[in-house]
């Protein structure tokens, strides 16, 4: 044996992340010894406290570091329209556009009876709660183009049926730049049957 | 901003590793986030740890838990055949085969004039040590077949001239599987001046 239990246990634990299998693991894990202690402290100090130090926002979901997240605090935004998403990594990229000026809640999932997530895992009794007291106009379902995000879209739209909220759905369609000629069939008819009028 | 400073801070600090950009450090910092607080911290403490635990053995520079490492404190190993490897992963390499019954000598580096690394940096006064202390007959040079791995092999040839021990280097030529017809020129024309005769 030449890699004592330190070693093993830092390859094992880095194999675990999505991506990183056993060899890239070994290969950090000596880049890491190579280099200086400073540099792995640091970055084991970052991750046994980021748990810690980083809170949900207790109104959307989304990361803050106090119970409500900077976009919920932000007087400036658009309280009548809240944008259903995933994940917060969806929610960056939305914010990147620098265009929607309402706010979100963050499901972190989405329904995949497989994976034992059904509708009791997703925040949406807070998102009732929300359409209940805040003054909610519209919510727009940004989950995925997948199954399991059509599936929770429609979930959604199902749950808050009762409300007196519009329901939307981003739009499903051939993406910018695309070639009809290498575009899937489903991306295909649904551009053809959401087809909208020019004039 | 939605992302606050210590999300930013993990993903600047796991970019850091090699091979890993800005969006999969992003990725990597969610999915921690996403997931079990006691995995984080487990990860963490064994990074801030993990400098500390393990030990670069006195006389050969392979990694272990005491001063000496499990192979240099072997009475069973060889003690008259030192294999000179780059790094300890190049060690492991070896080890995995099972039929090298010598000792290494682990460089942690090799010549890079281009990024500051001398003969200085590279532990060759501890090989002379050794070849002088020990029952050394033979050192194989095992760093890798390319430029910076040939001109350290030269460079530890030169520099053990004046010892008794003979110096050898691991054979180059086609790998096996490999077709002539694929093979790089250089890899070929090596592969034809070593050459063995077979009767």
């Amino acid at each position: 044996m030449t890699a004592n239990d330190p070693i093993a246990s830092l390859i094992s634990l880095l194999s675990r992340l999505p991506g990183i299998g056993e060899r890239t693991a070994a290969r950090l894990t000596f880049y890491i010894l190579e280099g200086e202690a400073q540099y792995a402290d640091a970055l084991g100090r970052s991750l046994s406290t980021i748990h810690a130090e980083v809170a949900r926002c207790e109104l959307c979901g989304n990361y803050g570091a106090e119970s409500r997240c900077a976009i919920c605090q932000d007087p400036r935004r658009d309280e009548s329209l809240i944008c259903v998403v995933a994940k917060v990594p969806d929610l960056i990229a939305l914010e990147s556009l620098g265009s929607f000026r309402g706010r979100y809640h963050v499901l972190h999932g989405l329904l995949a009876p497989l994976d034992g997530i059904g509708p009791d895992q997703l925040p949406l009794d807070a998102l009732e709660r929300r359409i209940a007291s805040e003054h909610v106009k519209e919510v727009i379902v940004a989950t995925p183009l997948n199954v399991e995000g059509e599936a929770t879209a429609l979930y959604v739209a199902d749950a808050l049926a009762s409300t007196p909220v519009q329901v939307s759905r981003i739009a499903a369609g051939v993406p910018h730049g695309g070639e009809l000629e290498f575009t899937d069939q489903v991306t295909l008819s649904r551009a053809l049957e959401d087809r909208r009028a020019v004039r």
